[in-house]
């Protein structure tokens, strides 16, 4: 263990903790061991499970503070970006689940109301907090109930514009309510770009480091660790104080304004969480923390490795995870490469710049990256601008916050026909995040939108050669859309017809498997066991699923049965479109789609979930097998319902 | 014509502008006639085919300033929420087009490409101008392109989220930028609840008003119109103005502000924006205006009438439609009837209170209504808080917006399986305000929402037994989706299948017609014309189409073909779904679907764009009879592709 303060308790009196009752009744001294001792656990733990390691770190006191003033359940403790409540559950009765962290039957890396009563929100897409706070004080006003609503927001998640739209009406309704700011002032990653001259408000943190640095100075560089920063603060004179401390900003929205406080000092916020409880009206208590603290691996995380990691090593905070070439890699070198030729070429991230790769492109031109926060909103609307001015922007997103900005794409960029790229990472199934990471729903939502072309890529040279043609759109937005982690092994193509990529052929046309993406390589292991059957099966990528390849019809009315698989919820997908395609063709050669039921699937490995939902070659070649061979069995014309097909 | 000013020039100095260059030359008097003669123009060109009216009066001498500061097209005029742009439009040469504004073949109600270099943004949804003005801004400068961006925003428009995201990054790049704030307090009606306590920031213009009554009684109630506002303000005492302007907070942001300003005089317009314009940074000129000014009807129009009217009287500003009962008045009263019974019914609305029908609910129980603003996202959020916390939410909102919310809906509420109603009125084909405003999509995208139900009544009966279905649903969303307009006639089931409601029956089972929601009179048309040619058809209303009745499914099984008319996208549609899942049940019996190809249509009237679409009982009942006579002839295992079917 490397806690600064190096504690050698053990854990003893964590393992005391049942409930935030037992976190209540402690001492002030105690409370500073129990603290390093959460650390100290948090740090074994996640250091073997992998997990958001940083952002919990940064909030130990803060949430130790929040159970201590208010009462959960009944008072409603709101955790925004969920990643951040590792210590909640610490405090709420959950140690032992650690050692299953964000792993198949496991706790949850989020709140999960099936968890505990503790938990409200459930998922993972930041700056709603404030939103269901704003609900939750509206009813209770309503109702007559007397119960506080207490929601912490990470100072990254206030740029997101839903954190505007509930500040308004917060401020506006007046009902009683505490914003616990969580200010480590680094989001996901620190501040670029040219924002240190305009830090006051849109970063709350910059400035009042810049106080610190001050006060530090003053002291002589008495260390920062430890000290009790709130009184220190207060020494300084006020003028000082009021040029950097965004009061003025959250009392002009009418919201009252407490803090700056010392997040990590337990006491101070618990004062703070007081004086806001009594307010009677909406109140905002500004917190400020390190990400990482008393973790110097992650404090010094420059590069915020440490924000959400797989397994890494406790003592030196270096991760375990072997190196093997990610998609994202693949995705940035290309992108360099395509910058290189086209100055025009720009990227786009929202607070994701290295998870999304747009790092590489970042370091090589600086002034061609813009990271606009966590504001995905904003991220396809002015990538609209941008295009209308004569660049092509790049927007590097998960594919699970696009959603963010399904209007904006709709409208702002694909009616006005303007060339943008979106580059989807973490699509489909991606694991241990949980449902509401899941990139299964883009190419069904975006699916809808006219003119947008959606690229499916299989593996690192299709992933180079779509994202290639993607930049070579000039009339419209395009969807470049792959999984997490490692990128697939290469699988070539036999030949093209048209955009179609044909993996493999045989001399009998029984069946047409029409394998999406990354979904190839289980398309070929399908295609070898229904062979074993005596079948022959045609494997094709079709590359660019939307709109659907008319060489994908032709080849369908080609074949006797059609099957789709593809890594993405089955309603509205690849399959669906290309069946609508079949029909409008008057193409009757029956087609089943194969891919993720629309539904909440838990956390686990992504070969997990897959297997559960039955997206193994195995199952995946009994079902084709099952449908051709009752072709073979069944006069076309004799309907039999049947449920044994459906997996939605 | 009822201007204030009564000026008789009879459009004589407008009908010599052609291009912004007229402008340009006027002398400050000729200026103030020309406002009057385009306050004219508009009263007597808008009252004949209704548009946006009110705020369009509010912005004459914005716009003429904005003109005349700025070379459009070199500078770039955005004009956020597009209905604003009319000034723009008569301007730019376009005055000849406003006989037929927004009427099929006319000029649009908003900016248009293909119209005029000098419109931008095509669309309708609001808070988009500043985005885009910061990637345009951002290009021309990588570009290194000397021109100005300019953004028209009004004080509404400012609750988007989109505009916070919007206004960190414009702050954070620094790049030159002029914000034109078109502040009249009144967004689209005038502000309700508790807003008055907290108007410094959340409205920029409630506490301006205040210091302007102070002003008006310190000077002896002097009339307002026309008054040089900016330097009376000016002569007040520099305190009182900094109370209530707003600043100190766009400041806080890193963006120099300028104002207010008067945004009814053009040389005071015309100053603060030429120092905007040399200012070198991004600058907010703070305009405040009244809606509807110089015409007292749409001045003094409390509820809003004027914002968006059809046609009306011109003298008496009294709306000429004929009375009658639309969707929306039989959703209010019913609402309001459920909202008798059930305490813990509450309604929610995003600056649409009037239109979407939930004032109705507001004057009987004002605590019980929350108006957001135009902030969708919080809408949905905040409506899960308030499921949280106890209550049933009805969220009503253009189907078009909701589009906004989509990750919300699914994430926030959905996932955690709230019960919040979403009530989407001018759901499908609407018209006039052409191919933003179309609520052609809710049903496939929130289709792919797991446990999400979406009902789509046909009439007055069925839209409240399914709003009241709606509302007993306790585990889950729902959507509950009607077209804009005059209700439709009633159209009784003779029976009910589970939930499905037969319209009609025949002893022969060639033709199964599902006839989603609105379309029910266009199935039982097309019913009607199929019958004329010897086949039988049974016509159906699944009333609820997601998820897919069972018993559709069943009585697809039970017929020879499957036809799906909706007012909606065709892609992921209803039609899509019910062949999802007859795949899935092993039915094959052949589905047609027809419904609005997911396309950019024009404004018209809605009845002209379902012509042009096809979707007329004439044009379906041609192609069902094709495809069953099709049946007839052709062995069923022949394959044959034709895509004369194809309507996407």
């Amino acid at each position: 263990m490397s806690v600064e303060e190096g504690t050698a308790n053990h854990g003893r009196l964590l393992s005391t903790v049942r409930g935030p009752q037992d976190v209540k009744r402690m001492t002030a001294e105690q409370l500073d061991i129990l603290a390093a001792e959460i650390r100290d656990f948090l740090i074994a733990k996640v250091s073997r499970t992998g997990g958001h390691v940083g952002p919990n770190l940064g909030v130990v006191e803060l949430t130790l503070a929040m159970h201590r003033v208010f009462d959960s359940p009944r008072d409603r403790l709101l955790f925004d970006t969920g990643h951040q409540a590792y210590v909640h559950k610490i405090v709420t009765g959950r140690q032992d689940g650690f050692d299953k962290l964000r792993q198949r039957g496991g706790i949850s890396g989020y709140p999960n109301q099936a968890e505990s009563e503790h938990d409200i929100i459930e998922n993972s897409h930041a700056s709603t907090a404030l939103s269901y706070a704003d609900g939750l004080a509206k009813a209770y006003a309503l109702r007559g109930e007397q119960r506080s609503v207490v929601a912490m927001v990470g100072d990254g998640a206030l740029t997101g514009g839903m954190c505007w739209e509930a500040l308004n009406n917060i401020a506006t309704a007046g009902n009683p309510l505490v914003i616990v700011v969580n200010d480590n002032g680094r989001s996901y990653s620190p501040t670029i770009g040219g924002l240190a001259d305009h830090l006051s408000s849109l970063r709350l943190n910059p400035g009042y480091e810049k106080v610190l640095d001050t006060v530090k100075d003053a002291l002589g560089n008495t260390p920062f660790v430890g000290k009790p920063m709130y009184e220190v603060l207060h020494a300084v004179k006020k003028g000082i104080k009021d040029a950097v401390a965004p009061q003025a900003m959250f009392e002009d929205l009418g919201i009252k304004y407490v803090g700056p406080v010392d997040g990590h000092d337990v006491s101070a916020v618990e004062s703070a969480l007081r004086a806001a409880k009594n307010f009677g009206g909406p109140v905002i208590v500004h917190a400020v923390t390190r990400k990482g603290y008393g973790y110097r691996p992650a404090e010094e995380d420059e590069a915020d490795r440490l924000h959400g990691p797989g397994a890494f090593d406790a003592e030196t905070g270096k991760l375990l995870a072997v190196p093997s070439v990610k998609w994202t890699n693949v995705f940035a070198d290309e992108l360099v490469a395509i910058a290189d030729e086209r100055p025009d070429v720009v990227g786009i991230t929202a607070a994701m710049a290295e998870p999304t790769g747009i790092a590489t492109l970042a370091r090589k031109y600086p002034e061609r990256v813009y990271d606009v926060g966590i504001a995905e909103q904003h991220a396809a609307t002015s990538a609209a601008g941008l295009a209308l001015g004569g660049l092509h922007p790049v927007v590097a997103v998960y594919a699970t916050f696009l959603n963010r900005a399904f209007d904006q794409v709709l409208l702002d960029v694909a009616m006005h026909k303007l060339p943008v790229t979106f580059v989807l990472d973490r699509a489909g199934i991606t694991g241990p995040d949980g449902p509401s990471h899941y990139g299964i729903w883009d190419m069904s939502v975006f699916g809808v939108v006219p003119g947008l072309r959606i690229a499916a890529p299989r593996d690192a040279g299709s992933l180079r050669e779509e994202l290639r043609e993607a930049v070579a759109v000039d009339d419209g937005p395009t969807i470049v859309r792959f999984p997490t982690g490692t990128v697939a092994a290469d699988l070539p193509a036999v030949r093209r017809v048209g955009t179609v990529d044909v993996l493999a052929e045989s001399a009998r046309t029984d069946v047409l498997l029409v394998a999406v993406g990354s979904f190839a390589q289980l398309g070929m292991e399908v295609a070898a066991r229904v062979a074993e059957q005596g079948y022959g099966v045609t494997v094709v990528d079709p590359r660019w699923v939307r709109p659907v390849p008319a060489e994908l019809v032709e080849l369908a009315a080609a074949h006797r049965l059609v099957v789709t698989v593809e890594d993405g919820v089955r309603v509205g997908g690849v399959g669906d479109a290309l069946a609508q395609a079949m029909r409008d063709a008057d193409v009757q050669v029956p087609l089943r789609d194969v891919g993720v039921p629309a539904d909440w699937h838990p956390h686990g490995t992504r070969a997990q979930i897959l297997a559960d939902l039955g997206l193994t070659a195995q199952d995946v070649a009994r079902d084709v097998t099952g449908w051709i061979s009752r072709l073979d069995a069944q006069p076309v014309d004799e309907v039999q319902p049947d449920q044994a097909g459906a997996k939605n």
